[in-house]
């Protein structure tokens, strides 16, 4: 049974989860998956205290880079993902996950698109990144679209 | 290629992602499930910053409460999942989240084992919690075994 719930509750970051008739709804990641087919164009879905959620299709290569003041997870839904590093490299499958620690150089591949979902800080954006083209990541994270 | 990788840029809460070859390994989700079978003891698989993911396998019903200081977020694996609200019920099935914002009570109720992700704050734990018996959830989040 489901009623409109208390909006007092779930203020607007909260959205997301709630229909147009301000039921409570699930955030279907594949659902969401549909609703944009643009690669290298992270998409919100949700916010969790300070930690933003997002979901990106990946394909080719990116540019070298880092985070030097945050972690960055990424967790493949779908597809297969190198993560290289300068010294090493892993490949995640789907259901697959791996942390970037912060400061550590990195470059995403994926040969065939890889839909991904990735975890960063709210209020820092995955950037400031260094060594970075920042117009290789055509959305800025902070300013990713809420799907 | 795979090699031996830079043990300072990987410190000791990065230890997951090693293998015992020192080399860079995947977090795969469902072998972490696979290694222990206690219902409602979470487990902790990788650290984000202040973040925490934890895996857990939930059956039958848990008790009403509340974060009063952090967001929860349920990521369903497999399995259906109701979180139910004092005014309202979200059901979840596999690929599919749900954020429960701070303070507002809620009861996590599975018919059959569901196997969750849950992300929180690593420093608060999912705990403090109010209206709460904390024996229900029987390892406190803050001190979640790692896989």
């Amino acid at each position: 049974m489901q009623k409109h719930i208390d909006r007092q509750k779930f203020p607007k970051k909260y959205v997301p989860y709630l229909s147009k008739y301000k039921l409570l709804k699930p955030i279907n990641v594949n659902e969401k998956f549909s609703k944009f087919i643009k690669q290298w164009h992270p998409h919100q879905i949700a916010v969790v205290d300070d930690m933003q959620v997002l979901l990106a299709k990946l394909q080719g290569e990116f540019v070298w880079h880092d985070h030097p003041e945050i972690d960055e997870v990424f967790f493949v839904i779908n597809g297969v993902l190198d993560i290289e590093f300068r010294d090493g490299k892993v490949t995640l499958e789907s259901g697959e996950m791996f942390v970037i620690p912060k400061g550590v150089e990195h470059r995403p591949v994926a040969k065939n698109e890889c839909k991904m979902m990735i975890k960063s800080s709210n209020h820092l954006g995955i950037f400031p990144t260094s060594r970075c083209d920042v117009s290789q990541w055509r959305v800025p994270l902070k300013t990713a679209l809420r799907l």
